[in-house]
């Protein structure tokens, strides 16, 4: 007998995670298409030389690579794949020709990374990445950022709010200090603050070059600071920000766009509520250069952000001379239910189908057979106890799934051709239905749960 | 610079193919959910051990395992999975407690095979399965065959015919014969009928068993074919079966089983055209102990059965002391889509969202983010163009991208609060109309253009 062990960092996802998290993609799925985004899928398993390549990864990602090699195949060959931007870079620099700029592509599936495992942290995670690529335009920033907002809201994301800042206006604050040659790592440091505290990042700010930190004067470190903390907020932290930095052109430019970013979200009708300027908002990275994007979720900001991306010159460069400027963003989607989850806002199912039909000792199986085959074609779930067992425990299975109706024909109902409709919730039952109304009686007795719900 | 390749074996899938994947998915997911068949995921990676148990796979499958290991992690302890029924078996095993039976559920996921690189043949292929598990009832076998029908025909696959045979009906003629000891060798050259042809299948009936024959004689051998080719076809094979067998007991079951599923799928609805008895069905596998399915497409049959599959009397064997009899089946969707693609089957579709919205030179872009954001709130598709460039080549883009309608409204019809409709198939433009009729207008063009394909 061999133990039925998961291996270590992984999981099983059982229908009570699988419900719902169905229903997020398909929302998702649906957001993306909306506007135009593409459907791709790359494979699991990519090429050691393209996964590893300079900057595809960050060091500490290439070291949880997994290595995939099978017998008569070359060790160090192979690796699974530990997000879907590289793979996409190694995907548009090959097919750019035939799929032509603009490019709008989705992407959702599984990454992998062989991190220490702890809680809540697993080695297989799933990513939903879209991307709009060929574009420098900022129609298409605005755009990114509604569809984080029109996908989270259309999962049933009770509140979110989506942070906006410009790697230019950043740049031009750290040009106006001095600090220019130093961006990589204040903007590391930046991107720390909430998590090390604000000491702690004055500290490294101060902290000589040669020994990692910004080599940072006092004051140079305190207006750091204090620029980033001008605090969240609309139009007005953007005025703020122009005031502050009114003799950089790098910065006004960086100002101006996301300035038009807020008049074409609210266009879009995107609520002022959902949409906040942060000047801190650095996201670590040297690959963004324009906006950049991170959600939160009030009340839950330890989780971190749930929705992440940016501006960026190039995506391919690694693969191709072609120049792909572009934007895009990725929700991470196990870290986002997870937060769901514990907010309680992800509604418990345990059934795919609403209604149970039972399967009557002593009646022919071709009548619930025949009875649950209708209501399918009238676009009710219908499920049938596999075995003709005592009827109480039919109805007992059918509380426990979560089914909300029961269909009951025994030996009299067929004489008569009618059945019985029983509310499992309330355990009231409607008795000698005609068959002829079947669908009709289901439907309206589903909406009234519905409702009353 | 790297090459953009994709390693041997594998293969982009590029949005052409992607959307109608993900349409027909969207149809198994949701047959499947209508039946009251719950999701579940296991992870990509499993143990080595629970992939290579005994029985688990077969050698040849076990042969093309990929390894996969990470820095710190012992070498040939982790594998990728070869099918996803393994993984349910050790998922159940592990569950089965919480999730209680009959459990239902579905899982749609990659698996992968270091097959040697082919035609046709991916190294990675997605498999959609169903099971219901902790039941023998002939009701689970009957549903089996339903769900791959109801499946098949929502996924628009034209024309199907499932397979039906059982395995105590050829358990039955072979002890009949005295072959019962033999069985296994006569169900595997019994499946490769249609593949090596029936003298080299007669051939090895009769080869000596040390010579890894069936040791039959000429005339067991010829009763074997003979019975295999009773043909195809409805209730009047069963009748010829039980003629021919009247003297076991064991098949005289496996009849009666199948007379009852051809019963309950007639009740069902399911048109008989779609349903075939084939004696000959050997599926070559000793796991199947009851009814078994294949489903070949009629003029395709080259491309063997995209749905298959048979009842088990105990799934996790492996893992488990506690007897776990199921029924279920496995759809095959790259086969199946090779197949409808070849047959013309799949409409070409490039487009998610049917409606372009161009970004007119000169109009401030806050115009078309908010009219597309209103067709989007209508449930419309719509698309916009990211760059201000030429409205000419927008509309190309449109055309090469499939869109259906553009929107367009220049500087004139901003001021006059119009927009112009254009038909991207047959060029026609509709001028002037209000944007208060903005979504009825496009909608009911759609609807127009719908009935007209």
């Amino acid at each position: 007998m061999i133990e039925p062990r998961v291996a270590s960092g992984l999981r099983d996802l059982a229908p009570s995670l699988m419900i719902p998290r169905e229903r997020i993609l398909e929302s998702f799925r649906r957001t993306f298409g909306g506007f135009g985004y593409l459907p791709i899928e790359t494979p699991h398993i990519e090429r050691m030389d393209v996964l590893t390549g300079k900057g595809a990864g960050s060091d500490e990602v290439i070291r949880q690579i997994f290595e995939v090699t099978n017998k008569g195949g070359t060790p160090g060959e192979l690796a699974l794949r530990f997000d879907l931007t590289v793979p996409f870079a190694r995907f548009i620099a090959r097919h750019v020709d035939e799929l032509g700029v603009p490019f709008k592509r989705y992407a959702i599936g599984s990454v992998f990374r062989g991190e220490r495992p702890a809680k809540g942290r697993f080695r297989e995670f799933v990513q939903c990445d879209f991307d709009i690529i060929g574009t420098e335009s900022v129609v298409a920033d605005a755009e990114v950022a509604q569809v984080i907002h029109d996908a989270l809201d259309a999962a049933q994301v009770r509140q979110f709010v989506i942070l906006l800042n410009h790697r230019k206006i950043l740049d031009g604050l750290l040009q106006s200090l001095d600090l220019g040659d130093r961006e990589t790592t204040v903007l590391r440091l930046l991107d720390k603050l909430s998590k090390i505290g604000r000491e702690r990042v004055l500290e490294e700010l101060q902290r000589p070059i040669q020994e990692g930190g910004a080599g940072a004067s006092p004051s140079q470190s305190q207006r750091v600071l204090e620029f980033a903390e001008t605090g969240r907020g609309g139009v007005d932290v953007l005025r703020e920000a122009e005031a502050l930095l009114s003799s950089s052109a790098h910065a006004g430019q960086g100002i101006a766009n996301l300035r038009t970013v807020l008049d074409l979200l609210a266009s879009a009708g995107v609520s002022e509520e959902r949409i906040t300027i942060d000047l801190g908002l650095a996201r670590g990275l040297d690959y963004y250069t324009g906006i950049v994007f991170e959600t939160v979720i009030p009340g839950w900001e330890s989780y971190g952000s749930v929705a992440s991306g940016g501006r960026y010159d190039d995506l391919a460069s690694l693969f191709t001379t072609r120049r792909l400027p572009g934007v895009g963003a990725s929700i991470g989607l196990d870290r986002l239910m997870a937060l769901m989850d514990e907010a309680g806002w992800i509604e418990a199912s345990t059934t795919t189908a609403p209604v149970l039909v039972v399967n009557f000792p002593g009646t022919d199986p071709v009548i619930p057979f025949r009875l649950a085959a209708r209501l399918r074609k009238a676009g009710v779930g219908a499920e049938i106890f596999p075995e003709p067992i005592q009827v109480g425990k039919q109805m007992g299975y059918g509380s426990t799934r979560g089914h909300l109706l029961a269909v009951i024909v025994g030996p009299d109902e067929v004489e008569r051709e009618v059945f019985n409709l029983r509310n499992l919730v309330t355990r009231q039952e409607d008795k000698g239905l005609s068959w002829s109304v079947l669908e009709d009686s289901v439907q309206s007795a589903l909406e009234i749960m519905e409702h009353e719900h």
